[in-house]
């Protein structure tokens, strides 16, 4: 049977078996490995949201509150927007998901950082768009600037702090950034981990009201997979123009989160205490990374994030550190497919990191 | 801010207030509010679901398992199909968003029945492929092939049993129409509904691994929301040739099924006992519907679902006698915007059946 064109340029993703599966066929016991490679948040979610979950397990026959009512009033509220503003995706994801199908087509060009969330590419695909990429590691806003003048992209995304790199741009130049774009193009800000940027450094951090109020082709995404420990439940979030909001909408499958999701993020919500308390962790721990990349003369990239990238030196091999570690029990991200030669881990809880560094040591 | 062409032809869906809400605002207390309307399995699902969702909502920080090994092992043994032959969608809309995206595009055509659920037209339009209905209320498969032979669709629904009416197609003449069909044409056998169906005629039930095992251009889909009782936590899936899967599977985004959600229709494929149970209830009390609509003298469209289309008569106007129902805090579909002057009622729990008894009585 023949498909869609566009089907050709994208890479089956063929699912085998879960890593832990793998890693047990090295002998580790289940108990003995360490997942340190998907950034979610080591300390889980607060209580309060695991009880308001378990008291409505009885709910699960019946379809999710498709207004989301709760939810967006709460996230209307955290962010000071109105909910008109809000338009809630399994996980951010879906919320690119949508942009991509409202605003690109095989027609259009979408402009990225040079390393960056590889989701922004695998969507672009699906609409048939060229992907336009910056040479910098780093977000460098002046050449993201040429090149849009150079190729006047439908849709720019800046992600900050961005994956898997960990760094930050500083928050006034990327509204001065978005300022010099025309309002046809669409400016993402993907903001998965601003709640950490957000404790480190409020000078780079971005309030999404702040970006609406000003410019009307922005969309703000953000995410419950990340400090509020919710990856599991797949809930994320876009803040944009009433104009934008209501595009999205119309791409928006009915019933798109769970009902146990949608009470599991609003009783997030109502936790703010827990999620600073992790995120505090979160910094103290990162400590133990830059001391230990220091006393291992490697390179760290400076993170506003819950993990760090490690850059090994040119005799160490990013994938075969990786391997090893992984035969050990050890999962971390190997950046080679991003063309760096680059772990990004997790920082964990203090005993996965103390197991981490024991077993990176002879390593590198 | 302009927007992709394709979006001009999707209404906005702009959600308000949850209906419970609204019917409390008419001084109706909640547990006196009944839903009839969204065809939930009213035992809910099994407890043994429950205990198993309890048990890991400390893990609701953890990214699923995106290769859905322990789902797609259960559903590949549930239905004797290889585990490529599977995909899993959020609900099996999602399947039904894929084959779209795969498989039709602004030139192409889709055929579907004349009434039949709502979300083929909608996906349609959101890949701007026009859609050919048939005439017949009911799937005339003489129908669909001489309009299939006149447009030539890439993408033909089967809807059987059929939503919103609850009609079934008998099997064999199912196999005899796609046998006919070119094998670029892509058949979607819905299935939503078909345990029951299998429970009330087995001539009527189709086995996704005889169609896929025979036809290498059919998708059949089924889903946890129904019979399963797992409406809230999205999962359905799809059962097809590998060429299909595969290519379905493209467009795929990663995780789309949450933690809990998984975990929930693996185990609800453990306890057959506990669905098989509920099916029987449904349709001892879907006896009760058709006498009450032989006393009533409505006719009753023969239903092998777990909810009833009774077609009112002339003088009846069935938008304002779900408006009367709603107002006293009885929920249930009406179907004048399908062209029908009739009402979808799911079939309740005994108590709730009753009550809908009592109060259309009075109205008809």
């Amino acid at each position: 049977m023949k498909f869609n064109s566009e089907l050709d340029n994208i890479r089956t993703y063929e699912a085998g078996k879960p890593i832990e599966l793998v890693v047990r066929e090295f002998g580790i016991e289940p108990e003995d490995i360490v997942k340190l490679a998907s950034n979610e948040n080591p300390y889980g979610c607060s209580p309060k949201v695991q009880e308001a979950v378990s008291a409505i397990v009885d709910k699960m026959a019946l379809y999710p509150d498709d207004s989301m009512y709760k939810l967006k009033e709460g996230l209307s509220r955290r962010f000071g927007v109105n909910k008109h503003e809000v338009i809630i995706g399994s996980g951010s994801d879906q919320v690119i998901e949508f942009a991509f199908h409202a605003k690109a087509d095989s027609n259009s060009k979408v402009l990225i950082n040079s390393i960056t969330f590889a989701m922004y590419e695998i969507y672009a695909r699906h609409v048939g768009a060229e992907v336009i990429r910056t040479q910098s590691r780093e977000h460098d806003l002046d050449e993201f600037y040429a090149l849009y003048l150079e190729h006047k992209p439908s849709m720019i995304f800046l992600c900050t702090p961005n994956n898997p790199t960990g760094e930050s741009i500083d928050a006034e130049s990327v509204k001065s950034f978005i300022a010099k774009i025309d309002k046809e193009t669409l400016v993402v800000v993907d903001g998965a981990y601003m709640e950490y940027t957000h404790y480190k450094d409020s000078d780079k951090a971005l309030m999404p009201h702040e970006l609406i109020a000003a410019y009307e082709n922005v969309l703000y995404l953000g995410t419950f997979s990340k400090a509020y420990g919710l990856g599991g439940m797949r809930v994320g979030y876009g803040i944009a123009s009433r104009d934008i909001i209501t595009a999205l909408y119309k791409l928006r499958p009915p019933f798109n989160i769970t009902t146990l999701s949608l009470e599991a993020a609003s009783a997030a919500l109502e936790d703010e205490a827990f999620v600073q308390d992790s995120i505090a962790k979160n910094f103290e721990e990162m400590e133990r990374y830059k001391e230990f990349a220091a006393s291992a003369g490697i390179n760290i990239i400076e993170s506003y994030t819950n993990f760090v990238t490690l850059c090994l030196k040119n005799d160490q091999n990013s994938s075969n550190v990786a391997l090893t570690l992984l035969r050990q029990g050890m999962i971390v991200r190997d950046l080679s497919g991003y063309g760096l030669n680059a772990l990004r881990v997790t920082i964990g809880k203090p005993s996965e990191n103390d197991r981490f560094f024991e077993l990176i040591r002879p390593l590198i």
